[in-house]
């Protein structure tokens, strides 16, 4: 099954994709409140209203996840190639939901940052709560894939040893189109990012040091993973700020990431509509 | 104004102190929600049901923090100490909402970890919406002040580049007792945190490199702040990870962080009961 989020009138609801149509799944706002109160086999022959999917007004296709968890270089053959030893543990970030942001809808690019760049990667969906999961119980708590740009402003990235105010910024990170449930994604499926039509990124998504499964077990060691929590799982070599001279999204551009099975996100980037924000950095010692 | 988030049999509820009594104000289910709709002026002479403020059952005084930010090291005497420089920027991470526990509930000691050290830090909660804050607008946006201890598990936060999975641990984090608004906090205020009665840290707050105001501003660049958001200002030297040899909280411990004006939190950390828990490090390559 393929699950989205549309935008209309009224709100935010969850929807089923059937072939090029999107049908409302009424009382449902979103996927993730599909996740949390409903039963994915009661919605399979629900009717509703029903929208062309390919011009629908898309949103983000879990508007409110309780939880982001971002992954950190999970790819193997880009660690390798990078010179450098299989890590023995995930790392592990966030973002908040604030950063979110539509399959086709713009990324703000804000005038305190010129360092943007993109990070295409496969995200899980948890469907059920679990905690300290075991591989059985992992593999059932995973409702299904989707797709991020897990955009960062490499700038604010590596102002301090911590990376999440690079990874935070408001309307920034697209997530879908769709949901896909895990019998739809194909082992073999690739990754693919685009700037402006140009490969950036290809991988094929069985290369992560830490699959779905490896990565819901030991983030739910920490803490609970809730129905309609994201996992991001990590991007593979070829983003713009690794390549020499460094490449970055500018104003006017288009990102794409698509993921076989699943589809793809394309977004351009705006500059961000800010009065007053010409003056950068305004937050420092003494400030 | 004080205020404070009681358990009861029907849930938990927003409370202001009257000195040593506890206020019920129906129909708010805790402080953020107090911010995001009330009004502290209208309920600063509301009457409802009252309780002994030292034996009520006490919330983490926001339970639902839409956001918790946590701020690296900003204490100047610390860094200047260690012989390091001032930062330029300040330094964040994140955790979970599902962190938090009450300013007298038990620490939950994972099995996985036996590095549990304190931070005790003033924190911050913001009580109106700012985005690019100017510092009078910032200003305006904090609600008032209360204490976290931001409790870290030492082996988790240095496995990986990122701190974040030593911070998260579910029902690690005391929040409270109470949040003061700004009138109420002491310009010359020190926090103490004590492990069994021994002093442990202890700081002037007004030593820090980015103040309330500092990160309000610096913070809403990136995103937008919300009512019942919290952001963890940091903490100053004596951790017991600095230690020579390191220290670390064992169950059966209490550990406790006082800031005047505010009160204090004290937890006793008890060994968490978790059924085939005994197996370290569930996820490692490959599994």
């Amino acid at each position: 099954m393929k699950l989205t989020t549309l935008r209309t009138a009224s709100g935010t609801v969850a929807a089923r994709v059937d072939g090029v149509k999107a049908v409302e799944l009424t009382g449902f706002t979103d996927v993730a409140d599909l996740l949390r109160r409903g039963d994915l086999t009661a919605v399979a022959g629900a009717t509703g209203p029903e929208h062309d999917l390919a011009t629908a007004d898309l949103a983000p296709v879990v508007t409110t996840p309780g939880k982001i968890v971002c992954v950190g270089l999970n790819y193997r053959n880009h660690i390798l190639e990078m010179g450098r030893e299989l890590p023995e543990y995930p790392t592990l970030f966030t973002k908040f939901p604030e950063s979110l942001i539509g399959p086709r809808e713009p990324i703000q690019v804000p005038p305190e940052s010129d360092k943007i760049d993109w990070e295409g990667e496969l995200a899980v969906v948890v469907g059920k709560s679990v905690r300290r999961a075991d591989a059985a119980q992992a593999e059932a708590a995973i409702a299904g894939y989707t797709i991020m740009n897990d955009i960062t402003m490499r700038d604010y990235q590596y102002r301090s040893p911590q990376w999440f105010q690079g990874k935070a910024w408001e309307s920034s990170t697209p997530l879908g189109p769709v949901l896909v449930t895990p019998d739809e994604l194909p082992a073999d499926a690739e990754l693919v990012t685009r700037l402006d039509g140009e490969e950036m990124q290809r991988t094929r998504i069985d290369d992560l040091v830490f699959d779905a499964v490896a990565l819901v077990r030991y983030i739910s060691t920490i803490f609970t993973l809730n129905p309609g929590d994201v996992i991001a799982t990590g991007t593979p070599g070829g983003v713009g700020h690794a390549r020499k001279p460094g490449r970055y999204i500018s104003p006017g551009q288009t990102v794409s990431v698509s993921i076989d099975g699943i589809g793809e996100v394309v977004n351009v980037a705006v500059a961000e509509n800010v009065a007053g924000a010409a003056e950068k950095s305004p937050a420092t010692v003494g400030a």
